[in-house]
C-alpha cells in the first residue's frame, strides 16, 4: 500500500511517500513544496494545488494522511495553514484519494510508542523504523514521513484486530453544523 | 465592470455578481453554494471548487471581492471557513481572476458611509444601492452584495481620484514570511 504523508503550510509543505507492507514500510520519496514569500497568497495557494497534483499523478497514493489542525499561539500564521490544508484536502479529493487524519498525540504513539514522546524521539523512530542512516530533511518533510508511518501502523494493526472490517478510525470524520 | 462578491464558508458560501459602470451597480445574480452537513469536509470542499469554477464560466468576473478573515470566539468553525477560503482563493488565480479583499471596516464604510455600521444598515444600503424592492436572501448573498458594492464603490473613487494609476489598494497583499 502506498501511502502519503502530509505536513501542511503554505510556505512549507512537507510530504513523505512510503510503502507499507506485512508490518514493515519502506521509503519512496520525501521532499517539501515551497512557494515563494514574495508572491500573493492566492497564487502560492494554486501552486500548492498544482504540486499536490503532481504527487497524486506521480506516487497513486492508496491513501493521504495528515494531521489535525490545532491553532495554539500564531493564530495568523494558522490561517494561512488552514487555508493551504483546504486546498491540500480538495485535490486529495479530486483524485479520489481516501484521506485520514490523525492528532498529533496518535502520531507520536503509533511512530514512538509514546502519546507525549518529544520531537528528537518521533525523527531518531521514524529513520530507525524506514531503516534510513540520516533524518531527512527538511523537518517537514521528516514529519510528513512521520504521519504517514502513522497511518501504516494503525492501519496494519487494525487489519490484523477482530475488527478489520470497520473502516479506519483516522478516516475523515463527517462534520455536523 | 462585472464583480463577484463572497461571503466564504464550508456549509455556505454566499455569493454577489454585480455590474458596475459609471459610479451606478446593478445586481446580476446572487444566491449561496450549499454544501450538505452529513458529507465529510473534502467533499464539502471539492463542491465549492466546483461551483466557484462554474460561477467563474458563467459570469466571467472582472474582479473577485472577498473580506479579510478575522478568527473571534469560534475557532473550530474559523479553520472550516479558512479551509474553504483557500479553497475559493485558489479557483479564482486558477482562472486567472483577480483578488481583492477588505476589512469588515472598509465594507461598512463603502457601502454606509460609517466604518461602524451595523449588520441592519449595511443590508438596507445595500437593498437601496442595487434598486431592490427587497434584501437578497440568504444573508450569506447580501453579505457577498455587500463586498461586491464595496469593491465597486472604492474601485470607483479610486479611479476618479489623483492616484488612479496605482493598483487597488485592496488588491490581494504580499505576504512576507
Amino acid at each position: 500500500m502506498m501511502i502519503l504523508g502530509i505536513d501542511p503550510g503554505f510556505a512549507i509543505v512537507g510530504f513523505g511517500v512510503i510503502e507499507a507492507e506485512r508490518g514493515r514500510q519502506r521509503l519512496v520519496q520525501c521532499g517539501a513544496i515551497n512557494t515563494p514569500a514574495g508572491e500573493p497568497l492566492p497564487k502560492r495557494l494554486l501552486q500548492i494545488a498544482n504540486d499536490m497534483d503532481r504527487l497524486f499523478e506521480l506516487f497513486q497514493p492508496d491513501a493521504m494522511a495528515v494531521e489535525e489542525l490545532f491553532f495554539n499561539n500564531n493564530i495568523t500564521t494558522g490561517i494561512g495553514v488552514a487555508q493551504a490544508r483546504g486546498v491540500i484536502l480538495t485535490e486529495a479529493e479530486r483524485f479520489g484519494v481516501p484521506i485520514f487524519e490523525y492528532a498529533p498525540s496518535q502520531v507520536k504513539l503509533a511512530v514512538a510508542g509514546y502519546g507525549k514522546a518529544e520531537k528528537r524521539q518521533i525523527m531518531d523512530m521514524t529513520k530507525r523504523l524506514l531503516s534510513l542512516r540520516t533524518v531527512p530533511r527538511p523537518d517537514d518533510a521528516a514529519d510528513a514521513l512521520a504521519i504517514a508511518l502513522c497511518h501504516a501502523r494503525s492501519y496494519t494493526s487494525r487489519l490484523q484486530s477482530p475488527d478489520a472490517a470497520r473502516p479506519g478510525s483516522g478516516r475523515y470524520a463527517v462534520r455536523k453544523d
